[in-house]
C-alpha cells in the first residue's frame, strides 16, 4: 500500500449531517454502534481533557521527522474536516504546533488525530484546537520528502480512508467508514434510547445481574457461589 | 493459582475503622508505614487528579475482553469497599463505564482499581467515582466466560486478598493486608507525627544533611567534596 | 564515564541573564534555536500542566532506589538553579516528595528534572514546585550508597553538564550548553521576531504553501495532484 | 472498517510467478524496490532464524483470545499462500501451534505472519514451518466469536489485502500489493543487478564517499572536517 | 503482602513424581491442563532455546539491584528444585551469573526463573543451566538489604508459592500449585492421549472445521461465506 | 550538546594494548572493574550470539531515518575501531547492512554498536561482523541531512567519547573512558585472578554464604530463619 507523492483533491466525504451528529454520542457508544470495530489503539490520547468532536477525515501520510505534507494537507481541508495523520515509520516528533493549528482552524478543521507527536500544547488548548496524539514533544521537523494526502492510511492500527467519519473524545478515537455513517448514527441513537432510564434504575440499587437477567446464564456457564 | 468460576460471598474484611482512617495518609506514607512493600506498579494511574480514598477490597478476576464478572462483583460490594480487578491476560479494553459505576456507587463502593482499561471517563469524573487503571479505552467487552469474585488476585504485580485495605491517591495504589491494617495505621500515624514541623524547618533553610545528621555517614561511605 | 562519590562545589553556571530570559520562549522555540538538538526524550512529562521555567543545572547522579544524593545536592543549589537527576540504572521509584521540595525551594531551586519517579505530586502542585519526570510513584527510597553531584550526567538520553541551561514547559525539557546560552537566546529572540504576525496571516486563511513558497519545491520533489 | 463474520472464498491472488520469485531478494531489497513502503512494524520477529519466504496473503481477523477463525482460514489456503493474521485488540496469546501448522502445511501454506502470539515454537522449527509474530506465549485460546477471513486487515501497522504478496526473512516482513507484484519484482531485480560488484569494490577499500560521489553533496550541506 | 527478612526452611514441596513428570508435556499443554491459568507473562524468555524442565519452586524475594538473597536461597535448594525470583521493584540488573549457577547446580537446582536480568549467558548455556528471565544485563548487584526466601511471591504477574511446580520451555513458564500437581499431570496425560493421531489426520488434509465439527457452530454464530 | 555537521579527524584513541586486551574479560567483568558504571542500556542486543569484542570508539551522530554519516564515518575508521552510533531522535530504521559492513570491515572495524536498527542480519552473521543494536528492521534510510562524526554522543543512555574503549558480548556493551583503559584492564585482571578456583569450590557444594562469610552480616541486617 501507500502511494507516495500524491494529493487527491476530490474525496467522497461521508454524509455531512451524520458526520456532524455523531459527536455527542462519544467514541464508546459509536464504537459499540459499529459492532465493536473501528477504534484506534488506546495510546492515542487527547492533549487536554474535555474535547468531544466528530468530522470527516482528510488523511496525511508523513515521512519520519518531516511535516511538509501538513502544509499540503491544509489546502485540502474543508469546514467540518478532521485531519488524520500517520507516519511511514514510528516517530514521536512534534509535527504540529500553534501556527499550523491556526491555519487548519482557518480552513475549518475541527481537530487533528496524529500517530506521532505535537507541540505548543498549552497554546493549542488556549486556541481550543483539540489534538489526539501518541506523544507530546518539542522536537521540530524538516520539510524535505513528500508523503501523500488523501490516500487510505493506517493510523494507530486502524485503516482510515479519506472521507470517513472520525469521532473523538476523552475515551479515544473511532473511525466510521463513510458508507456506514448514517447507519452507525441510527444504531447509536437506538443504543442511547435504550440506555435511557438505566442509570436511574442502577442508582436505585437494582443489579445488572437482575436487570439483564444474567443469573441463569452464569449458572449455566458453571459459576458457583460459596458461602 | 486462580480458581475459575467461583464467587466467595463471605470475606473477612479488614478492621473497618482502620480501613477508613488510612485514606488521609495517602499511598506514599502508607507504603512507608508498611515497610516499603504493598505498592501496585506505577503504571496504575488515576483517571482524574485529586481523588484520595481507602477501603476494603472486593476482588474480581476477569477474562480478556469480557466484563461479565463486574456485574457479579457488584452484588458482593458493601459500603466502604473498593473493587480491585485483574484480567487473566494483558488487556486494555474498557471494562467499566458510567452504568457500572452507578451500580457500584449504589452498593457503596468508593472506587475501582483495575489492571485494564475503563471508559466514560468524563462522566466518571462528573460522578466523582475515582478509578485507577492501566488504560483508558472506548473498547467494549463481551459477557461470555466466567472468572471469579473474591479470590486472591495479582493486580498490577501485587497480590490482593479479598478484605485487604486499598489506599489510593495521585501517587498510586497500595494494598495493606487485612491482618496488618491496624498496625499499619499506627505506623502511619507515628510517621506523620514525626514529620510534623519538618516542613517549617526545611522551609527555613535547614538542610536535610544537618537535620538528619547525614554528613558523617556520607564521609564514611567515601563521599568527597571538590572545590 | 561517571565518577562516583564526588561533589563538585564550584561549577561554572551559564550567563545568568540568558539563563533567566530563556523561559518565556519555551522548549520548542529553544530547541529550534539550538538547531534541533538538546531535547530530552519525550517521556519526560510535567507532573502538572502549565509550568514554564528556565534555570541553571545542578546535576545529581543517583543510585537505584536510593535518594541520599538528593540531600547532598540540596546544599549545592543556588537561586535560579534547576536540579537535574539521573540514576545509574532504570528506576521509577519516588525519589522526591514535599519535604525535599521544601528544602530545594528554600535554597532557590526553580524545578526538578528527574529520569525516575516522584511522589507527593498533589502537594508539589499546591507548593507550585514543578517537576518533569519519567514516572509518578509512591515507592520510597533508601539512603545507603553515594552517587555524585555536579558531574556531567545523561538524563533521558541527553548529556547535561553542571551549569547548563534547562528550559522546560508542557512540551518537554531542553538542555542548552552554558557556552551557548547567550547565542541561543539571541537565536530564539530572532526566531520569535520572525514569527510575529504569522499567526494573523494564517488566521486570515493564507496557506503555508503560499506564505513559505513551498509549491515549487514540492513539485520538484515530484508531488502530483490528482482530481 | 472490518466487516465481521464473513469469509471471502474467491480472492484475486497476485501473479504467482512474481509472488514466488520475490523470496530470494529478501525483505530489505523488496522494501527498497517498493519505494520504502510496505514494511510491517519491526516488532514482528521470526520464531527461529534463517527462514526466507514469499507467497500470497490469505488474511484472518481474529477476536482477542479466540482462534476459531484460524480453522476457518485453513480451508481457504491454497498452495503458495502465507496466512496473515490480525486481532481486533492487542493480544499476545498463543493462537497457533503444531496442530494448526500441520493443517496449514497440508493445505500448502508457506508461513504464518501474526500480530499476536504463537506456541509450540520448538516443534514449529522442527516442522520447518516459519512464523513471524509479536510474541511467543503458551497461553491458549477459546473458539467462541467469529472474526473474518480474506477481508483487508491491518497487521502490525500495515494494510494487507487478500492476495497481496508477503516477503519475510530475518530482517522483517514486507507486504507488496498484488497489483504491484510484477513491477516490484522488476525493480528488485534491477536493484540487485545494480549491487553486483559493489561488495568487491567496498571490500577493496573504496569508500562509499567516493563510489557514490557524496563528498560534494556533504560539503554543500555544510559538513566541515576538523583536524 | 511480602514479609521481609525471613527464610522459611521447611516448605511443602509438591508431589515429587508429579513435579518431575510434568516437564515433557511442556508449558502449553500444562497451561491447558490447568484450565488456562498459571502462566507467567510472556516477556519471560529463555536465555537459550531448547531447554525444557519442571521442578519444585524455591522462591526468593530480592531488593532492587541487590542479589544477597540469591546466596541465602542457594542453601535452601534441594535436588529437583527450580529457583523463582522476584524483585520488590522493576529491575533489569544481572542478578545471576556463572558462579551462582555453579552453586545452584551443585545443590541440585534445575533452573532459575527470574523477573529481572541475568549475565554470563554464554557460560550458562555451556553449563547447560537454563534461565528464564525478563532481561540479559551485564550490570552487577550489591549485597546490602535482606529480602526473603520461601515466601509467596508474584513473579511476572503470577503468584508462586514455595513448593509449587514450575514447568518451563521455549513457550514460557507455568506455575502449578502444589495441591494441584497430581491432578494437573493426569489432565495433561489425558490431553496428550487425546491428541495422539491428530497430527497424522491433519497432515492428511482433514480440516479442523470437519474434525472438530465446527461448521454448525460457526453458522449459528452467523459466519457467512461469500463467493 | 551535539555540534552538528562536523567530522573530527584526529581523535585520541585509548591505549591500544589495553583496548585490545579487554575483550576476553567480557562486559560483565569489565563493568565490575569500572566500579559498576559504563554499561549501555540492556535493550542493546547482539544480532547473533557468541561474538565478543573490544576496540576503540569512532562515534557517529545520525539524523532520524538518514544514514549519510555512516559513509562519512567509514573514512575515519582505523584498524581496531568499533563504530558507535546514536540518532538525534528515537528510530528503529535499518541504518546498516552488508555493503556498509563490507566497507567498515575493509577499514579495520571490529563491530558496530547502534542505538537504532540494522538489516541484512543473516549476511552480517555470515560475514562475522557483529552488531549490537536496539532493533532489526528492513526499513532503509535516506541521505539528506548531516550529523557528525567523532563528537561525544549518548548511545543507549551512556556517554561515549571518541577513542573510548568499547567491550561487547552476549551480556551487553560497556564503555570504558580512554583515560581509564589501562587501570580498568588491571582491575579486570585482578578480579579474574580472584575468581580463579571459585567455580571449583562452589561446584563442590561450598555455599557463598560460607565462602564469603555472609552469615553474620545477614543476621545483623535482621534476617531470621523460620523452621
Amino acid at each position: 500500500m501507500y502511494e507516495l507523492g500524491v494529493v487527491y483533491r476530490n474525496i467522497a466525504r461521508a454524509d455531512r449531517a451524520a458526520a456532524d451528529a455523531l459527536a455527542p454520542f462519544g467514541s464508546a457508544t459509536v464504537h459499540e454502534a459499529m459492532g465493536r470495530v473501528g477504534l484506534l489503539k488506546p495510546y492515542m490520547r487527547p492533549i487536554y481533557p474535555g474535547a468531544q468532536v466528530s468530522g470527516t477525515a482528510v488523511t496525511v501520510l508523513l515521512q519520519p521527522g518531516d511535516n511538509w505534507m501538513m502544509h499540503v494537507a491544509a489546502e485540502q481541508i474543508r469546514p467540518g474536516d478532521i485531519v488524520v495523520a500517520a507516519v511511514t515509520a514510528e516517530c514521536t516528533d512534534g509535527y504540529f504546533g500553534d501556527l499550523l493549528a491556526t491555519s487548519f482552524k482557518a480552513r475549518g478543521a475541527r481537530a487533528l488525530v496524529i500517530d506521532a507527536g505535537v507541540r505548543d500544547v498549552r497554546t493549542l488548548h488556549e486556541m481550543d484546537f483539540p489534538v489526539w496524539s501518541k506523544a507530546i514533544s518539542a522536537k521540530g521537523t524538516i520539510k524535505a520528502t513528500p508523503g501523500s494526502v488523501n490516500i487510505p492510511i493506517v493510523c494507530a492500527g486502524m485503516l482510515v480512508t479519506p472521507g470517513d467519519v472520525i469521532v473523538a473524545d476523552d475515551d479515544g478515537v473511532v473511525c466510521v467508514p463513510a458508507a456506514r455513517a448514517v447507519q452507525t448514527l441510527e444504531a447509536a441513537q437506538k443504543r442511547e434510547a435504550n440506555e435511557t432510564g438505566k442509570r436511574e434504575i442502577f442508582a436505585s440499587g437494582v443489579l445488572g445481574l437482575d436487570y439483564y437477567k444474567m443469573r441463569e446464564g452464569l449458572a449455566k456457564a458453571g459459576l458457583r457461589y460459596i458461602d
